[in-house]
């Protein structure tokens, strides 16, 4: 069983349909909001007899339909209002998290949790200092958004499928993430060997603005994308893969790095984060990726003290 | 090629979300929103990309680039305002169709489409007559909602999958839809013997207030369910599969109705419809088909005379 | 965990084979054969990593291997020899399932049976009394090869796909099978208005006579087919799918049979067989049925005492 | 539609399984040994219908039955035999590639062609040369085989999923194949830098050895594996998927040889090879790779003339 607390919003409910399409397991749709998360479990239940699904899907407004979920998505959580500085949206997150942490406490305590939430570095710091879980539980979603936006821009450019191409992306989520084109293969060819320094600029601006992209043409921030990553994500844990998946989770000593949330690549499986990657970088590309852990450990330093 | 009309619309991207989860065919989304459709399409590829698959996706508002397509699917319309009577809705709604009529005899002619705009039943009728296609061609969605409802409703009573669950619904989109339960089948055993009359009736209400529940609790109409059916059908379309799939078609002489659309179980295949099932209804199961039929005739009947 | 015991047979490698392309489960061939089911596990192992899953399968000749399998598929056994009498077979089979059903108690005794070898229904019997388990763990099967092979040559005359092609068969295994065209439906209309008499009597000859053909034809017996179908049981356990199979149970007061093994259809899910779905039968076809069953009945008395 | 030449072979029967389970196309199998393509067709038919499968597969003795065949895949052709020289082999198997080449010329001169049948590299140049076709479309299985052989033994060793490790594997195949670890990478991590050179050494050999490891093991050689990557590349180009797979194909200036086949990085797309990928060898890499050209070059030098 899976649940997803947001499961009212727009990526809440496509994860649930996503997770049914894709026949992962059982859905819990949680949300505050009266009737709605019943409203999109109805239609994802109609949905799900149309494809033939024998998977349950239900809507809730109570956190203690979550007991028994093998794996919590946490979508809940506010946008940044007109007016609202930064710092103040961090907080008003921070506390949707932190009580989203104290139902998962109570009744999902083993349940492995993919937090996407944004600012999402900070989120899933959050929660994992509340839970007071060991860190292999508590993972960040957001590389498997930005790395396949890298692999979308690369493959328009190379006429090669984005399956084909094994995007590097590390350190923090948004405008400062950190791609390494050397590390990035397509057949056992780096991205660096197939495109220009030009072209690999291009598609990592690309990248990094995509989310706005999106935004700017149809209204509002992407769910088809990051409910697709979730989906994988959960399916990693939830089969035991132990793929290879770029995630946010907080290092201990990697990368010489210490408690900080940062993208890097991780085994996923049945345990949660199983292993932590350490990929090779020169010392220019660690200089990169140092900057971007500082941006991250920025955001960690304006979180209210309580949720640190 | 797929093209979804009104692709920016919830149950038109939707749909596209689901034609590449289920690896179907490369998709085009068009709208005559600004912007949005490429939105949509941009964040589709995203997705495309998460999950490994190779399929290319594009939005447009250009009726022109549906060209080459197999399928064209037409979710494009308006819903009912304010003020507005139920005729003047059907006069909007028929423009558009007639409209995309046009652009699909220009640019696509020898494409199947499948219909969804509501009233669903009159809007295919709109576009066969504009087409002058072989009926073969013109596909009305709704029973591949319908009948998933009632397997739905079906599956919570007896604790079997909807898989399992094979209902047949016939007539009118809507609330004058007529299922019989003597011919829904759950492993030789039909509906009627499995459940009481009372239960049936429970189970049969319900489907035909499915979508305004689903309304009722979320505030705007279905789209999980909807753009599901519509991937299966074109999935039956694409991969020329003959599968027996409850449809909207117009009926020559089939149950001894002419010229009238209405939901009847239909093999889809490459061509599009390729034969019409007749079940075999008993005198009163007939009766209630053909009050079914009346309803569909009069709706025809209430359309502008030049989309008849 | 699934357990496949005569891994090492064509029917069973290939079930492995089948598990992992359906991404059912990890799997353990076990097989008496030294050598020969650590060799179908390292192929399939290759190919489990070609096609980029995650799944783990293992070969072994020790019986406590099967420890932890939610389910236990039996393909072990002996064809017949020349100059061996039914009987002979039979006592040698049995002896077989005796030796593996005793595995089963010590090492997965919570476990689902599928249980394949010929004669599969007195084959199901032995384990039943041998295992003495409630009846919902023991499934015989055979209705999934049937039933297929009856849509199979259904679809052959009519062009609609075997997918959309619901038949009934009941009662015996092999040239006892008992089919009801009158409830075996296409989109809602039974296969007997479908099909002239001389149609439906040809398609059951044939389907009675395939296993046969397939011999005839090239050599040896069925594997892909009675493989697909023990995947499509697995996974309905395994996942809880609650699906409408045909399958071979010990019937119990159903059909006002009693203590006899039978093809019927029956709602698979975690627990087994959760449910025996019974067919309304007419008075000419419950004749029929009930010679099926007169047959079975003759073959389990015909077991030596020892395994009754 | 997809044509097996030597459907009735191991491989060939296996690899009609994969491309049905995969819902990749129809498939027709041929094979000269009477009635046996046949068999196996019926019973994959059973197996399409079970699995609920609207493709067709047919068996054929007749190469005619190939017309209109997108892909054709050979895997007809002898085993060696006691007392045979490599030589006398090679002769007696070319010549079978020389006749199945005609009738590809013949009935589907459009068709890709893959081959499978050993030494594939040699017999791939035969078919070649012998289609007078560009090279993009004879393309030779093996490295689909090697590689994620390779994939399989790292992941044994490091506990990671196969399917995130990407394996380069270059050259011939079988004994000379030449394996890149520092290319080979697991989510950004050169193979080389995660293992010890001991550790490599070892899932090298054990990958070279690994077909004559499943002979010793089960008394004939592999089938899963190789039809598992048939059915990927079939796929492939099938619904144009633009991935990059190490296949074998002539090489025409790239990496600095010219007319000689070899495993190498490529894409796959509608039309075959649609790109070969060089990657960026060291000196050291280089070096072993053009040893493993060489014994290519070698084994092709002993083709008899009139294939060359």
């Amino acid at each position: 069983m899976i649940t997803v607390v947001g499961g009212a919003g727009k990526v809440g409910a496509t994860t649930g349909a996503f997770l049914l399409m894709r026949d992962v397991d059982d859905v819990v749709l949680i949300d505050i909001l009266k009737d709605k998360p019943q409203g999109e479990a109805l239609d994802l239940g109609h949905m799900a007899s149309a494809i033939g699904s024998s998977r349950k899907v239900i809507g809730s407004n109570d956190y203690k339909d979550m007991a028994g979920s093998d794996i919590v998505i946490i979508t809940a959580g506010f946008p940044r209002k007109a007016g609202q500085t930064r710092e103040e949206l961090l907080a008003i997150n921070a506390k949707v998290m932190a009580e989203v942490s104290d139902a998962i406490k109570e009744y999902a305590p083993k349940a492995k949790v993919l937090v996407l939430t944004n600012p999402s570095d900070a989120m899933t710091y959050v929660v994992y200092k509340r839970l007071k879980a060991p860190r292999s539980q508590v993972i960040g979603f957001s590389g498997l958004l930005d790395a396949p936006r890298l692999s979308y821009y690369a493959s328009q450019k190379l006429g090669i499928s984005p399956a084909s191409i094994l995007p590097i992306v590390l350190g923090m989520h948004g405008e400062n993430m950190f791609p390494v084109p050397r590390l990035s293969m397509v057949g056992g060819v780096p991205l660096s060997e197939l495109m220009t320094k030009d072209q690999i600029d291009d598609i990592v601006k690309k990248t990094v603005s995509a989310g706005a992209e999106v935004i700017k043409l149809r209204g509002y921030s992407s769910n088809w994308a990051p409910a697709a990553g979730l989906t994988l994500m959960a399916e990693a844990i939830k089969n035991d893969q132990k793929r290879a998946i770029i995630a946010s989770v907080i290092l201990q000593g990697e990368y010489g790095v210490n408690d900080v949330v940062a993208e890097v690549p991780v085994i996923l499986g049945k345990n949660g984060v199983e292993k932590v990657l350490e990929v090779p970088l020169n010392d220019e590309e660690r200089q990169g990726f140092m900057k971007s852990i500082d941006a991250v450990r920025a955001l960690l330093n304006s979180l209210p003290p309580e949720y640190k």
